[in-house]
Order: structure tokens, then C-alpha cells, then sequence
């Protein structure tokens, strides 16, 4: 969706609406960080994040890389930067028909800055002069694809800031009148350069109505996070700063955490001026960090970190391609890119049901990026290898790691590609770390719902005044043995059905054939029902591929060959059972209980004493899943 | 569906099953009655239910007529007899073809009576000679298209019975082998003729099966419901009558009522005998009556009057066509037959939402039988005009019809196919007495249901171990002034959402446009969230033209063109609103208190002075439905 038209549906609305800017890091893991952040800020809703373009184009397929992923893994509404600098007019081509191909409709065009070492911007050949060329182009070349942003620059551009004030109000109004070629030119959104005098702001916003430019003007806020970075920007912008200001930080500038809580004191007195003077939102530059944006759009009421939006129980793709997806596995929960991934190239989502619009090709997934998130490198193995162990001996060091990470103490695990167990887990973690305990190893759990009120914080999701439900769910990992028992105590219980699979396919269930079952729900005003979570027995079984597969690549993959160590892990998942149980009665069902009943019993293996957990008896006459 | 497929479900469910059997009615009269009696008794879920073929093929036309009403309006599962006699292979194959249009796909085959005034049957030219005939025929010609059932005759075909034993012995097994004939010709089937001597029955199961008969052999039961009837079809089919049977009926033979409760004994004690030695289900004669028939399996635990299944809150058709079939929108609930008419040219249908599949082509209704249900006869005329008035004076005796059809006192009204309030309006029933008091004059209703067990007696449907839950909703027509004063109060009440719109289409709502409310759904152990039925906003402005029409179509065409009495009616068609109103909030809301609110106000008009209320007033600034 266009930035504009969001803009336009939050100020018909009357919310304010903020967004969050980021540059390409220059490491892979920078990236990955990079991606964990956004992940994190996306949930608070920001209207759209946008992409810097490195100086002088020289991460450009980084750039466009990130704004694919942000857009459709992150899956927040994304915004591409783009500069004339040293762009000759094929490489802007390919970044648009990429950037179309991504789904990305939104561009931020700009002239750029000289790449690092030139001192200034020349025109390469077939390339462009400045930004307008830029604008006309995306116009002129792609119609009404994109939703183009234009820079403003409320002390006019730094290339024209000079000491002379008759030549700097010509060169300011030059620029003024220049942005209003820009809009001209089809730009439909200007964001303004950082500032810290708002008076300058509201006075450029006028100088642009004057000559007739209508757009909204977004103000750019930079929160001051460090002195250094402060005055390295400011210096670098040509930024005025009111002495007043100069003058606080000169005096705390050697107590990094005063500058900080300053920092976030100053961008909240300066946005509080800006919303209290009218503008629609802020357009927040994060310097890649979460802490001092998300402090001041707190105190500003934008953002409420134990109230985050949830139109749905999982986070919506903006592309246009999944904007009729509403229903997914619950197997993926904790996975959605790897999901995101695997059903990438479907032609339709399901909506509505299930059942109704099932596609169940799941693509493969690439190694690198899915499979290997804790295990891709040294790095990342080192950090794994302290959260899972250096080496394991038994059954009952793996049992201990998934009682340490219910618990909280470790916060991976090779089924989450998040960092740390999912919010509303909290109402049920005493009773996860319990089962972890008694060896059923658990990676995806949801608790029963019984029509809690949709605004609930912590299991409310989508429209105000609804109701919303939820069947309780628990996945785990466990002996045959261990399945053996359980299975003859879930035949007690009619409001249970669940699913077992081995790595090998053997299998055994009480669900009857190709039983969708919705396990999240709501019940909205003048709604029909939507029901975004089912556990299907056909993608259980391409999940469970997935499942087995993370225990040896991400985990046993940690340890060298024929190690102690990895035998424990492959042995489990050759031999282990995925379980998927879902208790249908939401109202008066007692899930955890029933699976919990043979805790004592089985505890010590916990201890120690894991062999006989971990042997390999066959199921008796299982009923085939896939039948 | 096929009735040995249906059958053999039952059976695997190891759960008796039961059918009646239903003959056409000579009059046109007699047969709308016979409707609403399969309408009441398709609710208790026989497997099918069969209609006979007129001797001769005297009822050819009515009989198909029937077959199709029964399988696509009734909705119940149907099967037509179809016999030779007098039949040349032109009429066969139009009857064939006939029924496969309607999508009927059992057929009873059936050499046939002759004609009346003929004593014995005769081959007409090109026709058949027996039943065999017409098996082969119908495999030859349509293949696998229809189920075929034959009759079976424990006591041999009544042409055969002769006194002599031994050509009686010969006769008898003749009849046996050829119904191994009609089986292998593609029969897969057999029902028999009626017995009172369950030991015939036992022995004629036992020889069809040591001539290699393996179809199951359903007995045919009919109770005993009056004396002279039961001595005309004993006779008649030549049926033994055990003399413990004749005596006791000797003994009470003038006492009608004795020998009703008589023939509930037996029947009951026949068919315990019946189940009991393992027969999978039990076909009752009902010569088109139901107490005696339903007594009997009431008494045998097979239906229960106060739980009847419920698969859906509306009666599925068992057509082909509309098997997917499985949202309606609310506003025909209690005109089924219109929707089914007024959509049979869909050429599919929603299924998990409403908003997935909207088909909103609705077709129109042919006047006759579904805009003068109560009109269209002057023996109807008579009965409609007892209930709503010989002559009326003013809006006041209109609402005094309502108030007496709501209160139960009258079982007719314009909007209402069925002949009395639905089941679960009984929770309501005095919320809704006092609506129309007050001026709304209701014509559909449902109370808010919050997760009622699917078993639920009243408000119950679906599989068991379900939860289901309800909107309150409730649809009426009120004056403008009415409204106005109405939708001051409805705006106070955000969980409401509401549509009203007059027979000109000038319209008011606070719903947005387009959007689907699902106001009964359902939660089920492995499945989906059911949601069978809506309001549509679409749908409401088609069923609005029809509710409109009924006012002067069903009621104002009762009085004299020009007299005082029509006046009154076409006002009211002509200026008041229909108004559809749901609380969203199911859990904590309280429709009727908003509704009735001003009561006591309003009250009056109910007993003369209704002036005020049926005023014309424009409503202020509507927003337009169909926007």
C-alpha cells in the first residue's frame, strides 16, 4: 500500500501516525540484528519503516535486500530510499522492477550524497542531476506503481547553507521552490531533514504552503542518543542548534546515560509541540536502535508496550499478494519466515477457512537463512553452544535445556526463530516448564481462551469490542515410550484430539481424515467470525520435516561428528515423536493436567535417569495421518 | 445422495435408521398439508422418505411434483416410486430424466398395480412386463446414476397367494428367485411389503439370503391406525394377520381411539422384535399421517420430539448441488422455501463465509406458491382472515395480529412459511409480545445464545461436544416515527448494529458498507468455526422488496380493492421501515431492554390509538444501505 493512502486513512481516523528509519549495517550480523529490531518495533505498528541507500550507491543490492525482507518477512510496510549518486539509468531500473517485484510500492527519492572519499555530487553518465530527474523518471517509467517521498529540508539543503543571510534566503527559497518541482513532478510526500528548532519547522511548513505545496510534510525527529553522534550529525547537516540545547549538553555531554534520558526528554517536548501544533505523525530516525524512539512515542500515548496492536494473532504481510491471507497453521507460530518463505510462491492465501482455499505445495526451505539461525556462524554457534550446552551426555541435558528456556533462563531455541518465548506464553509457562520436566519437550503452546474481550493485553488481537477465543495447544517432542503412556491417557479424555509423527512418518491419531480444527478465533461487531490459527494434519506433516530437520541442523550440527553429543540429538530425532494435542474444550477443558499427570513419575529422567524415555517402541496399530 | 450409501453409514455407525413412506394426496389442498407434515417430519431425520406412484401412473406428473418439492424444498432425501404398468418407454424415460434434474437419485421400481376399474395388469405396447425390466432399463440407460430399490414379499406377491400349499410353496420361492433376479440385475435394495407376522419376515430374510440375496432387506412396518383401514389393506395386499392380532382388534374394533393406541403398541413391539433380531433400520407406511408413526419410534428411543438432530440451524437440501451449501443470510429463516427458490439458479454456494462466496443474484418468486401461501385459495383466504381480521380499522388491529401471533394465540402471519413460531423463540417469546405492544411489529427473532452446549435442546445444533452461540437479533416493521425515536436510543448503544429501509429504499444504518455479520456460529472438536447464518446488508435490500409484497400480496389482497381494511395495510407497506437490528455484544448485552425502552409510551396505540404512529416522516440524513 502507498505510504500516502495509509497517511490519509490515520488522519481521516484522527491518530497520529510515526514510522522508523534505518541504514544497512555494514556486518551479516549487524543485518540479522537489524531484522530482530525491526521484528520488535513492527509490533508497536508504525504506519511504515523505511531504508536508507548507502552514499553513492554502494550498498545497493544490501539495501534492496533488506526493504525485500522488512517488507515481506518483517512484514511491515516498507519504504525504499533511492539516490541519483553514481546511478547510471540502468542500475535505478533494475532497483525499481526489483523493488516492484518485491511488492514494495513506496520510494523515497533523493539525489544522495557523494560516495565516501568524493567531496562532491557529480552526474555520472546516462545518470541523473537531482532528485526531481528522479521523481519524473519513476513517473515517467512506472506510472502510478510507486508512492514517491521527497526530502525537505526545513534549513534548506546543507550543499546551500552559507554564512551570507541575503544569499542563504535565496538559496532557501530556491529550495523551497525546488521541493515544489518535486511535488510537481508527482512526488506525493515530503519528510523533512532532522531538526531541533521546531519554530524552523513550522516556519518552513508555511514557506511551502505559500508557494502552493499541498503534500503532507512529515517532520523528521532525530532523538539525541550520544554527544558524539549528536554533534557528528548536527556538523554533518548543517543542523542549527538552539543554545539552549547546546548548552544542556555541553553541560552533561560526559554522562552518556544523561544524554540519553535528555535525548528522550528533548524528542518528547519537541514531538508533543509538533502533534499539539497539528501535524498527522513523526517520522522517527533510529539510528538503528529502539530504546529512545520507543521512550519518547511512549510518552507521547503512541505506543503502549503492554498494549501493542494485533489486527491478527500473527503479524500480516502489507504485500499486496497475502492481503486477502487471514487463516495459517498454528506449527509455524514461532516461525512465521520460515512460513513466509515456504508458501511464497502461492498464487492464493486462504481467507475465511482453511479448509476452504487449502494450498498445500509448502516450498522447500534454503539452508542458510531458516535452518541455520543459531548455527550459521561461528558466532551465532558460540552463542548457541552456551545457551544449549558445550556438549551433552544424555536425554536429560537436552530436557534441561527446554526446561531452561520455558523457564526464561535461555532465550533460544533451534523451533523460535524469535529470542524469546512468545508474550501470552506467561500465562502458561509454570505448567510448560512442568512438562519440559517430565520429558515431553515442548515448542509451540497456546493456552485455552474462553472469550476474553479482544482489547485483553495479553491475548487480545484485532477490532475493538470483539471477543476473542482460543483452544489450548501444546507441541512437543517425546520418547515412544513417553507417547505410548500419554496416548492411552488422551483416549480418556473425548475433548482431545491430537497427532503424532516420527521423523520416519510412522504415525498415530484420533483426528478423523484431513480435519481442519480452528484453534485462535474472534468474534468482532458486524463481522463474520475469523478464525486465523488451525492445526491441519497435511501441514503437520510438512512441518514436522521441518521440526526433525531443526534437531540435527541447528543443534546436533554444533557437535562434532560422532560425538557423544550429536548421538544424543540424532537419536532423539530418529526416534522421538512430534506430538501436536489440542484440548477442543476451551470452556471447561483442563489440558495441561491431563498431559501433566505422569509428571512425578517420569521427572527423574530430568535428573539423570533419561535411557528409558528414549527407547523405540513402535506404536500399536497407529491410524495413518496422511490417509 | 444414494440410499444405500446413506444406509450403510448408519449401519457402520452401528445407529438404526428409519424412513416413511408418503403417497400423493388427491387434492391440491391435501397436498400442501402433506408438505407441511414431511416439513415436521424431516425434522427427526429419516433417511430418506419415498413417495408412492399412483396406480397405473393415474398421478405421474403429481408424483414427480411431489418428488422434487420433497428432495429441494422440504429437503429431505427422496425416493420415487416408478412402476410399469401403463408406462410405454417414453414416459419412463421423461420420469427418469425428470427426476435426475431434480437431483433425486432413488428410485423404487415397481412392477405396479393395474389400474383402477382394471382387475389385472397388462403389458401396454413398448412398455415393461415386470419390475425386472425396469431395473435392467434404468442400469441399462442411466448407469450408476440412481440407487435402485425393489419391493421384497415375505408372503409372495399378493397375485400369487393361493390357497393351495403346495403351488403356494412353488409361488412363493418363484418370488424369491426373482428378486435375486431384480438384485442382480443392479438393484441394491430391497423393502418389503407389509407383515404382521414378524416370523414371516424372519423366514423370508433367511430364504432370500440362502438364494445368494446379500442387499440388505429393510421390513416394511405399517402401523394399525384404524380398523377399516387396516382390514381394506390386509385384504387388499393379501397380508396374514396372526389370530392374536385379529382378536384383540375384533375385541376393540369401535373404539377408534383404542385401536390407535393399539396400533402404537404393536408397531413399537413389531419393530423392538425387528432391531433386536439385528435388522439395520425399520420403512414406515404412514399412509400420510405422523402420531401413530412418530409414537412408535418415539417408544423405541429412535427419535426423542423434545432433541431433534439439528445439523445445521436450517434444514440442508440433499441435492448434489447444494452439498458445499453452508451459510444463509437470517432474513429468510422463516421462508426457507423462498431462499431455496429464489437461489436454485445459484450455481454455488457459500461455504465457510458468507463473504466468500456471495452469489447475490436472487432470483424472483412466482406468486402463487410463495407470495399467496395464505391467500391463494378461498379456503386459505377463510383461515388467514380468522387470524388477521375480517375487516380492519387501523394500524391498531394490525398490531394486534402481532401481538396475538407472538403470544401464540393465532399460528399464521405473512412472514412465516411455517404455521407457528420457531422452536427456540419460546426464550423471547414475552420480550417479543411486548415489542409489538409497543409498535415493532416482529417478524424474525433469535435471542443472544453465549456457548450453549451443540446439545442444547432449544438453541442446539451440530455435532455433539460443540459450542454454539447466537447474536440477539430481531427484524421488525415500525413506523417512521417509531424509528426515529428508536434510533436516537440505538445510537446510544455501541454494541449495536442496525439497517432500516422503507419500500421506496430510503435507508438508515450505522453498519459499514458491505460487511457480513455472522449471527449464529458454531465451535466443534477438530473442525473450523461453523457460521450459518448472516446478516448481509445486500441480501437485506432484496429480502426487503419480498417482505414488503407480503404485507399487500398475503394480507391487503384479503379485503375489497378501495375498502377501509386494504387502506390500512398499504399504508403501513407503503410508508413504515423494516429495521434488522443485532447486539453484537452476545455476552453482556441486553437487545430487548434497548428496544423496549419506550413501551409504556407507546402502549397505547395498541389499544386504538395508533394515528401517531403511522405518520410519514423522512429520516434525517440516511446513510444509504447499498452505498
Amino acid at each position: 500500500m502507498k505510504i500516502i493512502d495509509k497517511m490519509n486513512a490515520s488522519i481521516k481516523e484522527g491518530k497520529p501516525f510515526f514510522s522508523f528509519e534505518f541504514f544497512p549495517p555494514r556486518t551479516e550480523e549487524g543485518v540479522e540484528n537489524l531484522f530482530d529490531r525491526q521484528d520488535r518495533m513492527a509490533s508497536y505498528g508504525p504506519t511504515f519503516c523505511d531504508i536508507t541507500w548507502g552514499a553513492g550507491g554502494s550498498t545497493a543490492d544490501l539495501t534492496l535486500d533488506i526493504a525485500a525482507k522488512m517488507q515481506n518477512m518483517v512484514c511491515v510496510e516498507t519504504m525504499m530510499h533511492l539516490t541519483c549518486t553514481n546511478m547510471p539509468e540502468e542500475k535505478l531500473r533494475d532497483a525499481l522492477d526489483k523493488l516492484k517485484g518485491y511488492g514494495i510500492q513506496n520510494v523515497l527519492a533523493l539525489r544522495g550524497d557523494p560516495p565516501k572519499g568524493q567531496e562532491s555530487f557529480t552526474v555520472v553518465e546516462g545518470g541523473f542531476a537531482c532528485a526531481l530527474d528522479l521523481v519524473k523518471y519513476i513517473r515517467a517509467h512506472y506510472g502510478d506503481t510507486f508512492g514517491i517521498c521527497v526530502a525537505g529540508y526545513p534549513e534548506a539543503h546543507p550543499d546551500v547553507i552559507v554564512d551570507d543571510p541575503e544569499r542563504m534566503k535565496e538559496n532557501y527559497w530556491k529550495d523551497v521552490h525546488y521541493l515544489k518541482e518535486k511535488i510537481d513532478a508527482g512526488a506525493d510526500l515530503v519528510i523533512t531533514q532532522l531538526f531541533y528548532d521546531v519554530e524552523r519547522y513550522f516556519q518552513f511548513v508555511k514557506d511551502c504552503r505559500s508557494v502552493g505545496i499541498t503534500a503532507p510534510i512529515i517532520p523528521g525527529v532525530m532523538p539525541i542518543m550520544t554527544y558524539g553522534g549528536f554533534k557528528r550529525m548536527t556538523g554533518f547537516c548543517k543542523t542549527s542548534v538552539p543554545p539552549r540545547i547546546a548548552a544542556d549538553l555541553e553541560a552533561i555531554k560526559d554522562n552518556e546515560e544523561a544524554v540519553k534520558a535528555y535525548g528522550i526528554e528533548l524528542g518528547t517536548k519537541t514531538c508533543r509541540a509538533l502533534l499539539d501544533a497539528g501535524v498527522p505523525g513523526l517520522h522517527l530516525y533510529t539510528l538503528n536502535l529502539e530504546a529512545s524512539a520507543l521512550a519518547i512515542l511512549e510518552n507521547l500515548g503512541l505506543v503502549n508496550k503492554a498494549q501493542r496492536p494485533r489486527p491478527l494473532p500473527w503479524r500480516k504481510a502489507p504485500s499486496h499478494k497475502r492481503l486477502a491471507e487471514e487463516v495459517r497453521p498454528i506449527h509455524w507460530s514461532n516461525r512465521p519466515k520460515a512460513y513466509l518463505t515456504r508458501t511464497a510462491d502461492w498464487d492464493s492465501f486462504p481467507a475465511g477457512r482453511w479448509g476452504n482455499a487449502r494450498s498445500p505445495a509448502y516450498g522447500t526451505l534454503s539452508d542458510y537463512q531458516f535452518m541455520r539461525r543459531h548455527s550459521g556462524s561461528e558466532k551465532r554457534r558460540e552463542k548457541a553452544r552456551a545457551a544449549w550446552g558445550a556438549s551433552l551426555n544424555s536425554v536429560a541435558d537436552v530436557v534441561n535445556v527446554f526446561v531452561k528456556y520455558t523457564s526464561g533462563e535461555i532465550n533460544v531455541l533451534p523451533w523460535s526463530e524469535m529470542d524469546s518465548l512468545q508474550h501470552e506464553t506467561g500465562k502458561i509457562q509454570e505448567r510448560l516448564v512442568a512438562l519440559n520436566r517430565s520429558d515431553l519437550l515442548t515448542i509451540n503452546s497456546q493456552p485455552a481462551v474462553n472469550g476474553a474481550p479482544s482489547s485483553d493485553p495479553h491475548v487480545g488481537w484485532g477490532a475493538g469490542n470483539g471477543y476473542v477465543y482460543q483452544k489450548a495447544y501444546v507441541e512437543f517432542f517425546c520418547s515412544p515410550a513417553s507417547f505410548r503412556a500419554l496416548e492411552a491417557r488422551l483416549a480418556c479424555v473425548p475433548s482431545i484430539t491430537y497427532m503424532a509423527v516420527n521423523a520416519a512418518g510412522q504415525s498415530a491419531t484420533n483426528v478423523p481424515a484431513g480435519a481442519v480444527n480452528a484453534v485462535t478465533w474472534g468474534v468482532f461487531p458486524a463481522r463474520e467470525v475469523i478464525q486465523p490459527t488451525v492445526v491441519d494434519p497435511q501441514s503437520f506433516l510438512v512441518w514436522k520435516d521441518e521440526a526433525f530437520a531443526l534437531w540435527t541442523e541447528e543443534w546436533g550440527s554444533l557437535y562434532a561428528p560422532g560425538s557423544r553429543s550429536r548421538a544424543v540429538i540424532e537419536d532423539i530425532a530418529g526416534s522421538w515423536y512430534l506430538v501436536s494435542v489440542v484440548d477442543n474444550d476451551y470452556v471447561r477443558g483442563d489440558l495441561f493436567s491431563v498431559l501433566e499427570a505422569p509428571a512425578a513419575a517420569a521427572a527423574p529422567s530430568a535428573n539423570g535417569n533419561g535411557a528409558s524415555a528414549n527407547g523405540s517402541h513402535a506404536i500399536a496399530e497407529p491410524e495413518r495421518l496422511a490417509a
